[in-house]
């Protein structure tokens, strides 16, 4: 009975509570034919099937007795265009969208409560998206990563969308999609940012069919499609010289292009481009500006309604380590920020959560809130590709909640990222939201972990709704995917809650970042970087560590608005777990907590590894709860992640034990 | 008027010199079609077309008039085998050879000392080979390796023998067999040790055809074909479910598989083999010995007269690096020295020069000279896997000889390993020899770098006549290959003589080995090793570095006879260039030069980049003296070769500064 892939959060498994049970009987809707309300047909149906083993019939008129579920489009509705509202009175649980996406969206709510055991009972719930665009870039490649594939411990294994040189869109595309849809997610890029060979063709004929009816399944789910391009696509596959933006063959190049791709792709939201950054070209390569390059794109789409999703990740990556002028750091906000009100209304900056990429701890990006012209969207990463690949645990979504947390002081005033991306500060919400580099591959599990499932299930959620607790969408996930029972909830919401802040202890202390291998970007390598060129140094001596960036040291912290630039700025203000990203301190320097760097280092590590150990021992006390092959992968992973994360701990602490000679103050062992 | 390819050392450019053109009238040769004369014939029309811009006629009887040579088989000839006589009188110069390859080698003589415009008049020479197997193992692919392929600093570029899943066979093969019968190398193979896929089928019908005309021209120049094979061939392509040697099905199938390819490819010397290295399968997979495999294979070619060649690099290459009880460096010794006497004498040890990889200082490898009823052969590598790959010059015949100088002291008195090697210690001479990993490929200038040309050519150069010094070899290489002009000559001697030396200084200090990167083995990488899994580690921290290999460590130096196993063992009669091989320092630690370590790190990188500038200098004064093509590519290795010296000076100089904290005692730039 070995299936190909799990369900993941979908299984539907027995949820009988019988005061539930009775509205799965008849599904009433008026328009089965509609492509998105017949999705919610189908889902209703299959839960049902799953949770009671009933198979309800559709009807177009109410029944005559029994519960029932109905489904209704009402444009009056007062929502946001993606809203919901549900009511259950008497014997109907009525669904009603603004659209037909909401109808879709309220089924899963629905089936969502069926499936934790909620009751359906006097329900009077309005529900409207928190964030605009809820989106997923995916980082799939038509020819599979040579180095990073296939190891357990990589967090990119094989494609979801590519295969051969081509396109998928199978059985499996369509499952994927009823899980994205169920959690809110409303637009995706395929392919990776670095777009070469057979992807530059998703521009051009050789695809048209394969992307329609990717894109066709994808709009029956509320997902728009997202294309990654290259901005000198006019050279490699235009056939011109140039792909400067200024000059007009190129912009006729890419209207022409966009033209002829809107007239045979459906349901494309725009686009994503990393352009000047990391060896891809772009507008600085003929003496142009972000804003030329991103507004070249958008005018060649804006008569179709499309948009520019233009990546702020371009730094030097060939920097001289000897260079200790250059802060990588700043370059986000150097190169973008002089930019405010350049950009079209149709071009939207994407923005990494923090200034570097993706580390277990980094500060919010500076971007957020201080571009009051420009239309910003938060970058996050569910691919562990800095958080221990396919074998870790790492729940994100506890960091999440903190950077969306984070108050920007936009315009002199409270102002979270939330609330920059969310559309509020700066009135632009059609023009703003969330997108993350997605974790699913090709995996039978998914994510390559079941356990990571709970990363992309949380980033919807959290997306859907910012109001929700970490903890509510934790125990959420647990009983769909798993079960309800007591033990099973508490352990691995114990695990979910806390193995973010466990990876940071083994991984790296106080937002230092980088002390993994490169290229794989899995695993302990303290100094691989030092003497790389790719701006990440930590120059680690024989009394001290770290990069001084306030205003004494690489002004970084001028970048911020107040008062966040004083906090930061001063040490005494500054978080103590960002301390060593804005500070460079002796060993010898006492946090806070009483404890100096060194001995906070070794201390760190030696608890992230009994976390572990406890993990471990939470996860075997569930045998017997859990279905038995669920249990031994993630039994196997633990283990793995135990044996790993001693390989973090004995690493980094005599990484740091050779260059001090000062040991444990506990006298554990550090190897020498 | 591009070539393909250069001609290197056989470019036979003018060489007027009135007294020898005369012999290049006439070509007396009583046999014409015997493959090997035919080739001795052509190769003087060649040399005498470039040389002289003569056309000599070949004729079977003595010419009326003029100077001619004869070329002559003599069986009577008192010498081995390949020797040679050369004999001028009157207006012949007399060429025999006891057999025809005999005379194909005393042609190129004669051609080499035309070219270098020596006289041939008065000659009486008898030479022989000083080493029996004068060999060359390849380590090309069918596939070109994804990592090292293609870049400038790369020593891996394509294959000279494979293309897309095929066996190259043409006219480039041949001038590459005519530039090592030049030279005197008698046996090669093709594919490298790590045998899969394609390589697999080097043994089966598949590639009979295209292995028998390769081994055919090979013949025709006096070198033997060797195929590298993988033990575990009857799992992977004989359809048998082991390899175990004792197991008689597996015997059986290597007989009948090895009876079969020696009925259908002509002149196989032997077989090449790597087992229970690095993840290749081997004996010790079934619980057999080293012995047990080798004789296996032994036992099913030796009705063919075959030759096991079965290498000793056999070490755990998953260690951990906490483990500080297991020396790599004592694997070969402790996995083959217990066996003496055990292997079949149709098998010969292949042994690395230094018992680790191939840095650029070991001490000899204690297995020479250790094991009395074993026969041994000495791998050096050309290859400069970790000695500047295609960028930087590191001229290795100085080291060469010191390896071959070396006293083992074997059955207690004076032998040297040529000695050993060479036949003369255990009267095993058919039996012995030398193999070198190979450092030609595909690249225009066939080592990626035109100077890496003088490594092959002194390589075979040394073997064939053990006497030649270093500046003798090196002396002739640059005439043949590019002018006897006095500041070319000299300028060339310097850099070739002085740059082995010079890449110590910027590379690892003192013996140490391992500060470069992983995987491409290119480029400063300090650190890089010392949490991995390949046993070679140095340990550093604040105060120290190396391992203690003495009796008082991990007792390596117990591994070689007396006198040597004291001398390494005391550091006071320990050679200084091995210092950091045989012991753990402090890095105040004073050496004989009244340095201490530290410092003597810091002045030998800062003189190694000195000394490339000088080479640089050197260099650009040879404009206008060299072909410019030549000229040209050189002078943009060697730009790049100090660039990178830069690198490795400031990254070392850069690691051990913050281990320390203590400056340049000349106060010279360490950057912090």
């Amino acid at each position: 009975m070995a299936e190909a892939y799990t369900r993941a959060w979908l299984n539907y498994g027995p949820a009988g509570r019988s005061e539930n049970t009775e509205y799965f009987r008849t599904i009433l809707c008026g328009n089965q034919e509609n492509p998105v309300l017949k999705n919610a047909i189908e889902e209703i149906k299959t839960g049902a099937g799953g949770m009671y083993s009933l198979s309800p019939q559709w009807a177009a008129a109410k029944p005559e007795k029994g519960g029932y579920i109905e489904l209704a489009v009402n444009a009056d509705l007062d929502t946001a265009e993606e809203g919901y509202t549900i009511k259950t009175d008497d014997r109907r649980v009525l669904i009603s969208g603004k659209r037909e996406i909401g109808v879709l969206y309220g089924a899963f709510h629905v089936l969502r409560l069926a499936a934790t055991k909620k009751s359906l009972a006097g329900l009077d719930i309005k529900k409207q998206p928190s964030f605009r665009w809820r989106l997923l870039n995916h980082w799939d490649t038509f020819a599979p990563p040579a180095i990073r594939d296939n190891s357990d411990s990589s967090a990119l294994a094989g494609s979801l969308f590519f295969e051969n040189h081509g396109i998928i869109c199978n059985d499996r595309t369509r499952d994927y999609c009823r899980m994205l849809a169920s959690v809110g997610i409303n637009g995706l890029a395929m392919h990776n940012v670095n777009v070469y060979n057979d992807a530059l063709d998703m521009l051009l004929p050789r695809f048209y069919a394969e992307m329609r009816a990717l894109s066709t399944l994808f709009e029956s789910y509320g997902i728009g499609m997202l294309i990654s391009l290259n901005f000198a696509s006019p050279v490699l596959i235009g056939g011109l010289e140039t792909a400067d933006p200024r000059n007009e063959r190129v912009q006729a190049w890419w209207k022409e292009t966009m033209d002829r791709l809107y007239a045979n792709v459906p349901n494309i939201a725009g686009f994503v481009v990393k352009a000047d950054s990391e060896g891809v070209q772009g507008p600085f390569d003929y003496g142009r500006t972000q804003a030329d390059g991103a507004n070249l794109i958008a005018r060649a789409i804006k008569p179709h309604g499309g948009l520019v999703f233009w990546r702020c990740f371009v730094y030097n990556s060939t920097q001289d380590w000897r260079d200790t002028e250059t802060d990588r750091a700043k370059s986000g906000f150097d190169n973008f920020h002089p930019l405010d009100g350049k950009f079209d209304d149709n071009v939207i900056l994407q923005i990494k959560n923090g200034p570097q990429d993706f580390q277990i701890r980094e500060p919010v990006h500076p971007l957020f809130g201080t571009m009051e012209h420009t239309h910003e969207m938060l970058e996050f990463q569910l691919l562990q590709e800095y958080t221990g690949g396919a074998t870790h645990v790492c729940w994100l979504i506890p960091e999440f909640k903190e950077v969306l947390d984070f108050n920007t002081y936009a315009l002199g005033k409270d102002n979270t990222v939330a609330d920059v991306v969310g559309g509020k500060t700066f009135k632009d919400y059609e023009k703003s939201g969330v997108v993350a580099v997605a974790n699913a591959n090709s995996s039978s599990t998914w994510c390559g972990h079941d356990i990571h499932c709970a990363n992309l299930y949380g980033y919807g959620r959290l997306l859907f709704d910012a109001s929700l607790t970490a903890e509510e969408i934790a125990r959420d996930w647990i009983v769909q995917t798993l079960s309800d029972h007591p033990q099973v909830v508490k352990n691995l919401l114990h695990i979910l809650l806390t193995s973010r802040t466990t990876y940071e202890k083994y991984n790296a202390p106080l937002g230092l970042g980088w002390l993994c291998n490169n290229v794989v970007h899995y695993g302990p390598g303290p100094d691989v970087y030092e003497y790389d060129r790719w701006g990440t140094y930590h120059r680690a001596n024989w009394e001290a560590i770290g990069i001084d960036r306030t205003s004494r040291g690489t002004a970084y912290t001028l970048e911020y608005n107040e008062p966040n630039r004083s906090t930061f700025d001063n040490i005494d203000t500054c978080p103590q777990e960002l301390l060593l990203f804005f500070y460079r301190l002796r060993y010898d320097y006492v946090l806070k907590s009483g404890k100096n760097v060194l001995q906070h280092i070794y201390d760190t590590h030696f608890e992230g590894v009994e976390d572990v150990e406890v993990f471990l021992k939470e996860w075997d006390a569930l045998e017997g709860l859990v279905p038995e092959d669920f249990f031994k992968r993630v039994q196997q992973k633990f283990k793995n992640q135990l044996a790993h994360s001693k390989e973090w701990r004995d690493i980094i602490n005599t990484y740091f034990y050779r260059r001090t000679g000062i040991k444990d103050a506990g006298g554990r062992k550090i190897y020498d």
